[in-house]
């Protein structure tokens, strides 16, 4: 059995939400949705080494909530980088060679169990698991024209993957892949991992695993946490 | 006032959900899928007036639901093509020029009364109205390679739009768009519309108004219902 590693990355302003914090430290449900995206982690039968990565800005606001709700559990609180790239390498740099790691949203508290677990076996076996959904809406291209009218084209969207997190590695392939330089083409460790000349293993995503952007999605949560 | 249409495409067989009926006459909260979609072109303050377009194959069967429910509200049964744009067409052939005609998946019923007015009030100074969602999940694009295996690559999720419907368009130009010959790029009615050189309006769609696809998509919808 290899160690496993979870970096959750809960770095974001959250300005989207509207709200007057960031969104990762809103409570849901009397919780705030880091602590239930982190609880996720400790439901797995094998323990995980949680590696919180957060902005230096809301940091004693996470450790006040920890203090006065007595949340306890162990987790090792790393300050996030400029961009989600150099978040995610501050916080390999306490990852062990040879283990398992997940890197994981803090604002996706619906993963389940069932698929982190098979994500951590399907890196174990193929070096890496990506969880994905088809696309079921259509799915337009837009750009703006020169004079900033929205131009937009239909795609086929059979040709198109939403990507999810959690994705785990092995941590010997993503540390070594995060030595590269930063692009701004990485905009998830599956494209960092892909730079590196490494393939990619796809699993089954699931819709309810909603990344809470907006506040339509705040009312997405609302209805999933009490499921 | 312009006069209000509504064509309801449920021509699917549904059976990416594994259930024994079509998904748009399956059940939720008592009721068959179509049924919440018609109802909420129902509750509108301006009157729409209902084209259902349905396989001959499903027919007697929604034919039957209406019969034992007592459920009486007024629609045309008009029978679907073999594909979703020979379904519209014939629906078309129903509607008046002159007037505004949305077209909507009757596997969608959670759209909302608000966008629904708000596409037709856009599509009668605007001539179309098609609501959209931001991409918020990273996304890939996906092919298979001359071998069979799976070629995946990022792509900038900021560049696409998911598309939805209720799509409503001035019906004299939408029937106009529909005289043109069938291209497999016809996935919706937006891109029929493109294609006859009209240009396309956008404004936002809804998380909720998700199109029922597969069988975790039921489970969202047994949450959307008793919101």
């Amino acid at each position: 059995m290899m160690k496993r590693y979870a970096i959750i990355t809960a770095g974001g302003t959250g300005t989207r939400m509207g709200a007057d914090k960031p969104k990762q430290l809103l409570e849901l449900d009397g919780k705030p949705v880091l602590r239930w995206t982190m609880e996720l982690f400790q439901r797995l039968v094998e323990p995980v080494e949680l590696i919180v990565v957060m902005n230096e800005g809301i940091r004693e606001e996470w450790k006040a909530y920890c203090r006065v709700a007595q949340f306890r559990m162990r987790h090792r609180l790393v300050t996030g980088g400029i961009t989600r790239f150099h978040s995610v390498k501050n916080g390999l740099q306490h990852v062990e060679e040879g283990a398992l790691v997940a890197v994981h949203d803090a604002v996706r508290p619906f993963a389940t169990v069932e698929l982190i677990e098979a994500a951590y076996q399907m890196a174990a076996l193929q070096g890496s698991a990506i969880p994905y959904v088809d696309v079921v809406d259509s799915l337009r291209s837009r750009k703006p024209d020169c004079e900033g009218r929205l131009l937009t084209e239909p795609v086929d969207r059979s040709l198109f993957m939403g990507i999810q997190t959690p994705q785990v590695f092995r941590s010997t392939w993503l540390k070594e892949a995060y030595q590269r330089p930063y692009q701004t083409s990485f905009t998830d460790d599956a494209s960092v991992m892909e730079a590196a000349g490494h393939a990619l293993s796809f699993l089954p995503g699931s819709r309810f695993n909603i990344k809470l952007t907006t506040p339509e999605d705040w009312q997405l949560a609302q209805l999933f946490i009490h499921r």
